[in-house]
């Protein structure tokens, strides 16, 4: 095995799945996140250890791809490496794959670090003498890299205020909790015909509490199934962008038992 | 050890921390939740075993009280046990400890358990020979039972249609979002001066997707921090009933050093 991999295991929580009895984009995200964070800090580039220096790690773009999402009380393992370190940015991917080793799907993002009093980026090959490059690995990610979203026009969808629930311990909101506002702009039945292929964040500025987020979702060329959406604050400033592609649901025979809901 | 009390240890992950880098109620309401499942699946009585019988677990009190979160990356236990079972409803508790095996809070829970397809209520004294009173366990709960809440007027503080993220397996709103749907009522500055000391929810009836669901809030008497929700859906019958009680946020000295959030 390659040392410059870290793989974290997880198993599939009843209260970790959505009605269709399959793992959250959310949480899944959750995840990613997490086993960057472990990952970074096994090799003392972590937030915690960064921090004491006044650094700490932004999200800049995160994409993630899945054939299959795991199923309720499934184990599954995450793989994560640094595919590259820039002055300003670094690739981080992922690959999730399932109890056998068999890929169920592959993530990339890309993050910056920031000097949290001034909030502006570092240079990264500066830091602890640029040994973050010894950590960069080859290692195959076959999905495409983050691409620039672009919405044009597009209607607004919903508006909500950031609550409580919404923000983080740096008192900005979540970077998943937009993906779950995102996801609740489509209807349940979308999910119950197709289910998400791919899907893109682009993180561009932060977002407080009791601001109003509106989601402008641009709807999906004919013959095709992607929806691009913009959240705002306050009316104007961009605060992400995100692009949502559904594909054909699974076509594994048992998959057929998953339909949603028992009668109630 | 008595074996009759389930043990499950979890760490707080850094996206499972509010604002102030404690666990959310949210995420430790899942894991009671989950230590539930395991705990009666591992004697025969879980979801999956009695789903094949046509049964299924019904939520119907949860209370918690807690003299301190878990903190971020703090490793923490639950233990579980059964109190009581009668005809209709078991009576199951928790205990929150820390690493060191101190309290940090309690919880009480009331299930009953129903015949899936006539949504009818089973007699659990009459399933698998009445041998679930075998779990029976007497052990310290030290908190107050669930409590008969009842809501007086009270004003409508939000109103949410119920998305594809509250939807859980079942086809219902899960019980955690109506948690989390009611602790967003609650301004985060109310948090920064208060933390929960008790949290008590009674589920009533089951609310669907595309549900609204109306949440009108009690203020709490003078002098009082104790407040009353009750959660509708379409505009008339009530999902459930919430008491909120905010108490003192901790003395302990380390506390002084979560204080949230950094500038920004």
């Amino acid at each position: 095995m390659n040392d410059k991999i870290g793989t974290y295991r997880f198993a599939t929580e009843p209260f970790h799945t959505d009605f269709s009895g399959r793992l959250t984009l959310g949480v899944l995200g959750n995840h990613l996140l997490n086993c960057a964070s472990l990952h970074a800090q096994e090799r003392g580039f972590g937030m915690g250890t960064v921090n004491e220096e006044s650094y700490t790690w932004v999200l800049s773009r995160l994409a993630i791809e899945m054939e299959e999402m795991p199923r309720q009380n499934e184990v599954f393992r995450i793989d994560t490496w640094v595919e590259g370190v820039y002055r300003l940015f670094t690739d981080r991917n992922y690959a999730i794959l399932d109890n056998d080793g068999r890929p169920l799907g592959y993530a990339r993002s890309v993050w910056a670090m920031i000097n949290m009093h001034t909030r502006k980026p570092v240079d990264l090959l500066g830091i602890n003498g640029g040994s973050i490059t010894d950590y960069v690995c080859e290692h195959p990610c076959p999905i495409a890299k983050p691409s620039r979203i672009k919405v044009h026009g597009g209607e607004e969808a919903a508006t909500l205020r950031a609550r409580y629930s919404d923000i983080d311990l740096n008192g900005h909101v979540n970077s998943i909790r937009y993906i779950e506002h995102i996801l609740d702009l489509f209807p349940l039945d979308l999910y119950r015909r197709r289910r998400i292929r791919r899907f893109e964040m682009a993180y561009v500025a932060e977002s407080y509490y009791d601001d109003t987020l509106s989601f402008l979702c641009q709807q999906p060329e004919a013959g095709e199934e992607t929806y691009s959406v913009e959240v705002r604050k306050n009316g104007t400033e961009t605060v992400c962008r995100a692009q949502v592609e559904f594909g054909q649901p699974c076509s594994h025979p048992d998959c057929e038992s998953s339909a949603p809901g028992q009668a109630s």
